[in-house]
């Protein structure tokens, strides 16, 4: 893209890196930094580079965080006898957001996947094992992605632990809400029908 | 969002700002910055910064550059009977990649709109007339956006230069080349049978 001064063009050439960002949007986006006021555009510089340099892994739980241990894992408050296994910090915040979970959260940093070579010790699985090794600890939710790694990765989990006596669980598949059957896929059908409760 | 630490929310919000960037998105890019090498998340923010800082407004055409006057101003083997009149700077960068005109630009920055009260003051189209002073320009080619303010913007133009007897020329309107008769709008069909061309 020799049609751009230099500053511009790496500009373009750095924000293309991003995910879903392709020539043309790294373009426009290019483009509106430099039309942006001074300040604004700096800000968003510096919060790249702060948030860059300040934010870190929870040494307890793996969450991202600009803490350690981050803000979760020193909230007394909290209930103890629960711990949620999520994929993602992202699914963490997505579990907050419904409000109602008020134990605390293991990030494995992905999951269990033998097709790209990631095995056991490649997530963040052995701390949780010392985690359980507080007594306080009665259930662990697993909540891994509904897919055929998640579903590998909660079943590793839970034959790994329930020898040691506590509850391990998984999050229910079926219809969301708001959802149409008449769109569901079979699988998702058939968990919804395999897991229905009585009123 | 109070479920992110402070930096990171911090960038979700800043990211947010960008155009076509929402909620979801922006959070996807900040934790793809977060995941990113230390190097390559600074490379982002320092482009940012110099973009900001190192690109001016051509004195000249009124282009995006990192030298004043700008490199194609500044290119003494182009055509000087020529220039080519255009909304912003990204369309001097289209222009460009036809590879074909070797004139120079003159770029508005916009183009009049009542409607948004955008006057023929607001625009830079003063400079315009003062580059035509020199003798060397013998036509104006008008290439603003084929829309209502771009024709009403080169409707101007032409009427106010045409006196001083310099040639003003629009580019044509017409079916995109790959483009499909069927799916063409009857404004576009009328103006490529008006513009239609001797074979």
């Amino acid at each position: 893209m020799k049609y751009y001064a230099k500053p511009l063009n790496k500009l373009i050439n750095e924000l293309s890196k991003l995910p879903g960002i392709g020539g043309k949007t790294a373009q426009r986006l290019a483009f509106h930094i430099l039309s942006m006021e001074d300040q604004e555009a700096l800000a968003l510089a510096d919060a790249i580079r702060t948030a860059k340099t300040s934010m870190q892994y929870c040494s307890v739980c793996g969450k991202l965080t600009d803490t350690d241990p981050c803000a979760i894992c020193m909230d007394e408050s909290r209930d103890k006898s629960l711990i949620c296994v999520v994929e993602s910090p992202k699914d963490v915040v997505a579990m907050e957001k419904i409000r109602e979970y008020r134990g605390y959260y293991h990030v494995l940093h992905g999951c269990i996947s033998p097709m790209d070579g990631i095995g056991p010790d490649d997530i963040n699985l052995k701390s949780l094992i010392i985690r359980l090794q507080d007594e306080a600890v009665k259930e662990l939710i697993i909540a891994t992605n509904p897919n055929i790694e998640g579903e590998a990765t909660a079943m590793y989990i839970a034959r790994l632990i329930k020898p040691s006596g506590i509850i391990v669980s998984r999050i229910a598949h079926g219809i969301p809400v708001g959802g149409d059957l008449e769109y569901a896929d079979e699988v998702t059908l058939l968990k919804a029908m395999e897991g229905r409760r009585q009123l």
